[in-house]
């Protein structure tokens, strides 16, 4: 390792956060064992069955979160014989997820059961930069906070979602990002001090990772990728069932795959970047030729859905096109499960199917059979609900 | 999970080897410290210092490995004052790696404490049958098992690399191996029976990339890929420590990205793949054209060093395709190193260069920055050495 390069195996709250880590793996567990709580008391025994983790483990977990404030034991009978059963507390502690777009802020708070209490997006004008969004977020916040009737020191932290690529050297936003305004600005620095509790910075695309496997049906799953199909594209990576972030956490950057050898030039500087054909900025760019101004992404999606024929082709070559970036993707790290994201989710088969038939042409055989492709269940809410739970999978914020 | 679907999350040997588990930690974690204590012995405070572990984690190391007579432990003083002598033990242990090439066989052999006592390859015929593959690497095994003065029952057991994918689901090689004749065959069952001690099986590449981070210079990248180059083109990737499997365990297929969109059919049955661009035949047939009858890849390095300029040419060509490939596996895990194997390592920056003019034309820029590219310092015997890792890193093997 170079001299004076930082250590990159800690997160900005100085955590060891690297997959394989026991506390990562030790975090994943505590996550299913509230899972299997939040849908009501449990014994220790029925938790480790539906949790699959041995009984000493759920035991462990279940001091710890009583230590913690975070759950309650109180005899029971189960099967005639005794038993001890486990709730969990709602201590009124908040986890805030927070995600800030190139046209909206949007902000969740979620409880420490998991649920989600409150939840509102707003727009932002095009070109905000990162003061106003970051102004807009707080407002937003405290608005939230209001509603729920708490105060601000209800809350354990934040998780801050950004459309771009975050270098975790410096915690700042690096060149390539959605929104130019804001890079080289250190969110945790100009954010974290005047919330006044822990802030969580990370790419958009990881917290919606963490979001399917947190809050969506894949909580099952060790290996997925969640790929956010935008005016950007970009990936997170759950791999061995932590959120992966390679050596200076720039990973899932698969817009900048080149697709077309000497194709158009793409904002990174490129040519021929997958973004370059497949984004819906491309896509409502190519129709908006032939209207009479420029067309939404709300006007695609009604164009598609009417079965416009342009707009059918559109969709068809950017998901082929999808494909072929996904059967790369799955030929190199064969991931179980890929969930598609962003504003294009509600065409469901239609841009599902190029995909597919993108990847079965591109990827080895074995590979393409065995991988899953599905539109995220979560909505609009993905990268939000994935900002809560970077907060709620941190245990040491839970004792308040 | 669907039903019936095997548990791929444990090994063929039962154990669970998924990146995270706790148990794949302990066995890197032993690794270190066995690696500091082959170069003598140490105290329990400097291998602390010299692995970066905590004492107590050193501390449980040492009383595992002493109570599976790993280890023998001795009062001394370090500094003036009473300390703990660590002592690694050689019982005679010894572990086997054995690598399976499409024309040769090599077979090493290593002690526990991580020392090559033998090393030998022999060529096999083009096309041989798997049942010839195994009858020649049994019968040089039980060669150097004779020039070492021991017996088949002082082997712990071997690790066997393929080159093409294992369906980790089966155990079986895949459609799409270099070797077709091998295709559908359960080298465990074959092959376990008869040596009569535990057989590991795995992809050459993946046993080339444990064998960087066990045996070479490499040990403290947490995320590498390594790329080897040959008559085909595969990869293996240690993310996060561990070598990554994925969902059924093929991984790494970097042969068959797509770089021509309408290039040449490919033996996986696609068409333009990086291997009909870049693999050592296809170079090896582009310079056979102007030559009297084929040349080999000896001549192929010969006509390089000569500074052929045709041959110099392929290379350089190959080299940026590698690299754009190289490029797409960085943008989307962000390794911190890449390093490049197979028969081409000689040629050290006239084929490094066009790999990473490559990687920086195609990757995100500080991605494409913070991406190192070496040769392999292990030569031939990587994927043989890193068979003998894979046996090194089964603890409960140790306790014979």
């Amino acid at each position: 390792m170079p001299a004076g390069r930082p250590n990159t195996k800690r997160d900005f709250d100085g955590n060891p956060p690297s997959p394989g880590s026991q506390s990562a793996l030790r975090q994943r567990n505590q996550q299913r064992v509230v899972g299997v709580l939040t849908g009501g008391p449990q014994t220790q025994a029925e938790l480790a069955r539906q949790t699959g983790l041995s009984t000493a483990t759920v035991s462990n977990i279940v001091k710890a979160m009583v230590d913690a404030g975070l759950a309650t034991t109180a005899p029971t009978t189960s099967s005639g014989r005794r038993a001890l059963s486990v709730i969990l507390n709602d201590n009124g502690s908040l986890a805030a997820g927070i995600d800030i777009g190139r046209r909206h802020v949007r902000v969740v708070l979620a409880g420490l059961n998991y649920q989600v209490m409150q939840d509102e997006a707003i727009t932002l004008p095009l070109g905000h930069c990162a003061e106003e969004g970051l102004d807009a977020a707080e407002q937003l916040l405290d608005r939230l906070l209001l509603k729920a009737g708490v105060t601000r020191s209800s809350v354990l932290g934040a998780g801050v979602g950004i459309p771009g690529p975050i270098d975790r050297r410096t915690g700042t936003v690096v060149q390539g990002a959605i929104l130019p305004e804001w890079v080289g600005i250190n969110i945790l620095t100009t954010f974290g001090e005047r919330l006044g509790f822990p802030v969580f910075i990370d790419n958009d695309a990881n917290l919606g990772a963490l979001a399917q496997v947190t809050w969506g049906p894949h909580g099952s799953v060790e290996n997925l990728m969640f790929l956010k199909v935008g005016s950007g594209i970009g990936a997170g990576l759950i791999l061995g069932g932590s959120v992966y972030y390679g050596h200076v956490g720039i990973t899932g950057e698969l817009g900048h795959s080149t697709i077309v050898e000497h194709g158009l030039v793409c904002r990174c500087g490129n040519r021929g970047c997958l973004e370059t054909v497949a984004s819906t900025s491309t896509m409502v760019d190519l129709l908006s030729r032939r209207a009479d101004g420029p067309i939404s992404v709300d006007d695609l999606l009604d164009l598609v859905l009417a079965g416009d024929t342009a707009a059918l082709r559109v969709i068809d070559d950017a998901g082929l096109a999808l494909g072929k970036a996904v059967a790369n993707v799955a030929n190199l790290i064969n991931p179980e499960l890929v969930v598609i994201g962003g504003p294009l989710t509600s065409l469901g088969n239609i841009l599902l199917e190029p995909i597919r038939r993108g990847l079965q042409r591109h990827a080895v055989p074995v590979v393409g059979e065995s991988t899953t492709v599905l539109m995220s269940a979560l909505g609009d809410r993905t990268e939000a609900l994935g900002g809560a739970a970077v907060v709620l999978s941190q245990p040491h914020l839970h004792n308040v």
